[in-house]
């Protein structure tokens, strides 16, 4: 396997219960023996979900099940598996995706459209949910409230730690809890990895209102992150809401503009941050993690254009990797974007250093100065195009070696 | 140095003379002392020109000066120096080029706008003129019909092996020479490279003739390239057409619609195709040459887009690399390319062996047969997106360690 990440937490979160919610994983042998790759969560009746997904047009049968489904908004049961993406695997895709909620939702007593489902790992090799269906009752049965780490754990792929995280709020003066688990290395590798997040809470927020609050915040969160620019035929995003909290006397919340909310909407865009940039920092064979701030483009819009191309291009995030301040690179990206810049008026910093002015390299600037700031594990990189006022800021970490190895080796 | 790449031709052809072409290099020490990089090319007064440039929004000094005085469309010298891009450098890079087309022009006896002036090399160093001009003089007396060689050595960055091809044809009954020179490893890796050609005839062709035959011509070709998915501020070709033939009974072409110009346009098209080839097989660290044909896409410019995704994605090149007949991050870069795909009517092939089929693994395919296939040193990939008539082919390489190495230690 691949080294531990060197911003792999030195201790995991534990995670506190969140009432209505219980998660429970076990090692199915889904791909390979004896690791954990089959995940049930189970949700109180009144639990509202909402859900973003990838934007690939080759989604999975999952992914499409999800979809469907969300547009009632009421959950019962999450089953996630990894070691198969049961992606472009055609009718029995589907199938095994039936036979699934199916499953699920005889263990947890509901309806099948109750049921979420993910599939991450190799594409295109038949899921044969024969091998997991009948381990779903056992599952039910020992599902806990505090088992966070044990599913995040059965989440992941060619993860290098499991990814955790807790917020708390108050919605209408009762605090209510924000829990997340996520996986991702790659952006996709789709031989064994893809982006999934699942996030958990005891508010009572009714269907709509959750989309309406969670869907915009992917924006500067998961999607504000890039590992290596492919997108992945799975990624999921989904917020469960089992409405506990009501029982403490919580409003329950039925418009995403409630001022109530205003709490909570910051609590959890701070807890998908929190899991995008340590997604970013299993980045496959990482040393770096950046962030990449582009400010004086035409729109928003414009300067995440911009910002991408820069995190994308390999010859920045290998610049990166050999701790090279190879600004010249960064100018080559912001050429490349296709938005507005103004060439001569463009300015470039790392951290403090002021790198490049007014179209050319900083009087003040010296070689050994952008050279020490590279050494650092966390990069600052930002760029003014000298056009307008709209800003973004993504993160990545960069290209190495390791990564070939990881994705050139991997089943050859 | 990087080691040679396996496509290297074991002999570099000998390009013949084309009258009106003179040609001479010298090692001027711009960056490395010793190595080759600076290149005159003169003109005899009766030459067109005509030019494709980067569509970079930070382009360099050099190809704003040869986009402006394109428009008159006539030329009399060619200077180009690498070891450094003269891009990126304010108004100093400005005066670099005005510098160096007054010294053109005198060695010349021309105007100004008759040179044309390319750099490639690092970003943002100024350039110092003074280094070179003074070699000017040296180089026009010395100047040889028949030194394409040295040419295309002077021009070499990061290049691996000098790049060369001729063609000949015929313009109304009289036969005409192109010859082309080209370099570029990366498609950029502004440390050291950029992809630069140059193209010259001895045929009778008006300017706005040679521009309107040439310019779509580079789509499927220098377009239809990508090794990094990075963009040059400087990238560049130019077609010098000296009229020499035009002694010999060649006929002087006005339009590019002229009928005669058939045999022109296809040998022209063929040299074009064959200097982009040779690049692909100095990409840096490459050890396969990739051809991607979409077919089945709504129209050619969706399936450039869709084929653009699978050669520009680092898990296709990483699988390609290892030898892995990963077809299913084939899927996931058709999927993410955003073109419309029929998911369900995908297919795929690698060489003639049918891989993916309906929208899922081809009932024959065996892994064997397609892992023995990926062993080949050039691999032909064809996908089948199933929704219309567009069609489009593009050539690219694979991602190895090698090529992280190359830019990533670089400099350090």
């Amino acid at each position: 396997m691949a080294k531990i990440s060197p911003f792999a937490p030195p201790d995991l979160p534990a995670l506190p219960a969140i009432e209505g919610v219980r998660l429970a994983a076990c090692a199915a042998g889904i791909r390979y023996p004896g690791r954990t790759d089959l995940l049930l969560a189970l949700f109180q009746p009144t639990t509202t979900v909402a859900g973003v997904f990838t934007r690939s047009k080759t989604a999975s049968a999952a992914v499409e099940w999800c979809r469907e489904h969300l547009r009632h908004g009421m959950a019962r049961a999450l089953v996630v598996n990894s070691g198969n993406a049961n992606a472009f695997t055609g009718m029995r895709g589907r199938e095994a995706v039936k036979e699934t909620a199916q499953a699920a939702s005889r263990v947890a007593d509901c309806l099948e459209a109750d049921v979420y489902i993910s599939s991450t790992g190799v594409i295109g090799e038949p899921l044969d949910p024969g091998k997991f269906v009948g381990r779903l009752v056992e599952l039910a049965d020992r599902a806990e409230p505090d088992a966070y780490q044990m599913a995040a754990r059965a989440i992941m792929t060619t993860d290098t730690f499991p990814k955790l995280a807790t917020r708390s709020c108050e919605i209408g003066g009762v605090t209510v809890t924000l829990n997340g688990i996520a996986k991702g290395a790659g952006m996709i590798a789709p031989d064994m990895a893809t982006m999934l997040a699942y996030l958990f809470t005891d508010a009572a927020i009714e269907p709509a209102a959750l989309h309406e609050v969670m869907a915009p915040l992917v924006e500067d969160s998961f999607n504000a992150i890039t590992i290596d620019s492919d997108t992945s035929t799975s990624d999921t995003v989904l917020l469960f809401a089992t409405g506990a909290a009501a029982a403490r006397g919580a409003p329950r919340i039925a418009h995403g503009d409630d001022p109530r909310l205003e709490g909570f909407r910051a609590a959890l865009f701070d807890l998908m941050r929190d899991l995008a940039h340590q997604i970013v920092k299993d980045g496959e064979g990482l040393t770096k993690f950046v962030k990449v701030t582009v400010t004086g483009a035409e729109s928003k819009a414009a300067a995440r254009v911009i910002a991408k191309s820069i995190c994308n291009s390999p010859l920045v995030k290998t610049a990166l990797a050999g701790e090279d301040p190879n600004w010249g690179r960064i100018v080559m990206a912001v050429g490349k974007a296709g938005e507005r810049a103004d060439r001569d008026r463009l300015a470039i910093w790392f951290g403090d250093i002021e790198v490049a002015k007014d179209g050319e390299r900083a009087s003040t600037y010296e070689e050994a100065k952008g050279a020490a700031y590279m050494k650092r594990p966390e990069i600052d990189i930002a760029v003014d195009v000298g056009v307008g006022e709209g800003r973004d800021t993504m993160w990545t970490c960069d290209l190495t070696k390791e990564y070939i190895a990881i994705n050139a080796d991997y089943r050859s």
